[in-house]
């Protein structure tokens, strides 16, 4: 993608469509990026780019000297969500903006190139 | 940096210097990372590299549309348990590891280039 947002995404095993809905109004709508003007604007008011990740990994939580993924949704239903989240996105954002939604494939190692001007990092529960 | 970690790290109003001696020891110690046969190993063990980039935007909470600081601990006290802990990881680091630690500058804009082979992103919370 061009100038935008890399989204990492991970579902526990609460997760419903009801989370995917509130995930996608989220990160189409909250003041995350910056203009030109250093103002903070949602990525769509930007007409910026947005890159989604699964990761699973995030759903970790420290137990000595390792990560334990007992909180996680299922493989499944994770992919099913995983899914549903893209083409809600891409919905979201080809209403209000001309940026790309590009999505990476739940279950597969992925090799990833970032540039950022910033960084600006923030964690978004749902 | 090389082949490694990058460790984004934002202190919060309860912040300590107990919490800087709890954070060496889960970053220099925690398997999150792969060695050559697959297996979780952590950093030192992997002689990897650290970096550390202070990231005070992970403190935020969603409100509305915006994200935000309440939590964060005051920039002083930041900036000095910031510094506390690039020492005392790269303390941690030489013992045990030839890897190298670099760390970012607290409160200024940092420009980041990451190349991962995953990826995998992990968040720990002391």
């Amino acid at each position: 993608i061009g100038r935008g947002m890399v989204a990492f995404v991970c579902f526990l095993d609460m997760a419903s469509e009801e989370t995917v809905r509130k995930l996608t109004k989220h990160l189409t709508n909250v003041r995350l990026s910056e203009n030109d003007a250093g103002r903070r604007v949602s990525v769509c008011d930007l007409q910026g780019d947005i890159l989604i990740i699964p990761q699973a990994s995030l759903g970790g939580r420290l137990r000595g000297k390792s990560m334990q993924y007992h909180m996680n949704v299922d493989k499944v239903l994770g992919k099913a969500l995983y899914q549903k989240f893209c083409q809600s996105v891409r919905t979201a954002v080809e209403e209000v903006s001309s940026g790309n939604v590009k999505c990476g494939v739940y279950g597969a190692r992925q090799i990833l190139s970032t540039d950022t001007n910033g960084p600006f990092t923030h964690i978004i529960d749902v």
